[in-house]
């Protein structure tokens, strides 16, 4: 067992990986902030979706007006599913790239500037700014992962 | 090759390890049931989407009343995004932390209580059960993977 | 460090890995590929959600117009939520199924038939192709995920 323990270890102790394991961290925790700030409109619009969520406010008519949609919670869900969207290639794709041995500065350069990028683009989503604000930031954190993913289909291509 | 399979293996024979994909594999299946249930009550329920889903009810108008919401339907899929916004987080989150070194009875006990609280979740979603059912079995999920997410940032910070 | 690297180089080094990495890397891209074609639809059919995204058509009424749903936009959106809920498990159980040391030859099988279906899913979601087609290629990768977990759970199963 102390034996395991020690090859785990190992790898959580490299530094490519330690890099890997903290931004990656950052940003789903990132993501994981857009369920509180949706709470937290979806409470202070008073908009929400499930009968069940308006029943403190009486029953019947004085309860159902508060089941409809408001602008800016809307606005926060489309920031969350495009989280998903793009935080799930880069967990996936990062992984192996972590493991496909690069070198340290250019990995923290791939991971600090992914982080970077979708921090900026729920800035640019939720104030929100001018485009090309948000367009950018996006493009930003997709290049990172296209070029992680070229990375690791050159190391270890096996159809 | 027999070499590094058996490093592989020592990596699946460890405890911890163990205990995170089993728990993982849990979580997704039960997700992954999500998908089910939604063609479930689309079939039952005879609302669809795609124009070409409702092509065996006939052409024209008899068909075109099956493009419609239900909202049996739309439950289902509320709580499939919800578990997209949890379980991923989960996923790599959980992952990280596993390899983070912890004992195996508290890392065993951060499993147990998010499998629970997600399965209670997705129980609270489609009875509906009152709230804060639905709203409890969701923050303990999180709270669950806010703390994982602190132990690996406390072990691997690499800036 | 170099011994750590070693270890991770050996990692990356088995076959089984090796294909999982390369067949996830290829489902993930052709995912973020769906990001791209909402922009491409989204732009060519002139539908917006956001009023920013707007703004270069001028403003009020004449940039109004263009906050709008569109069939081909909505029918991307739903093939690539479709996506989300299906390679998503696919990463965390493909992941663990690649540690629980399976054959080389029916682990190439599994990536292969869930990579080949998602690709066929996606021309059959935005042909779109008369049904069963999509249902089928759908109903194909989550049978292979199914099967990976079983796998993984006769393997590993930790309670």
């Amino acid at each position: 067992r102390s034996g395991e323990m020690a090859k785990l270890t190992q790898l959580i102790d490299n530094e490519v990986f330690r890099a890997y394991a903290t931004y990656t961290t950052i940003v789903l925790l990132k993501m994981m902030l857009m369920s509180l700030i949706t709470v937290y409109f979806r409470i202070t619009r008073k908009a929400f979706v499930n009968p069940e969520d308006t029943a403190s406010f009486g029953k019947g008519e004085s309860a159902k007006k508060y089941l409809r949609t408001d602008t800016d919670v809307e606005r926060v869900r489309r920031g969350h599913l495009n989280d998903l969207e793009n935080i799930v290639p880069f967990l996936g794709i990062g992984l192996l790239y972590a493991l496909s041995g690069p070198e340290l500065y250019t990995a923290l350069l791939h991971f600090r500037i992914f982080a970077g990028a979708r921090i900026a683009h729920t800035f640019a989503y939720l104030i929100p700014l001018p485009q090309p604000g948000r367009g950018l930031s996006w493009a930003v954190g997709y290049a990172v992962t296209i070029s992680m993913a070229y990375k690791v289909l050159k190391t270890v291509l096996y159809l």
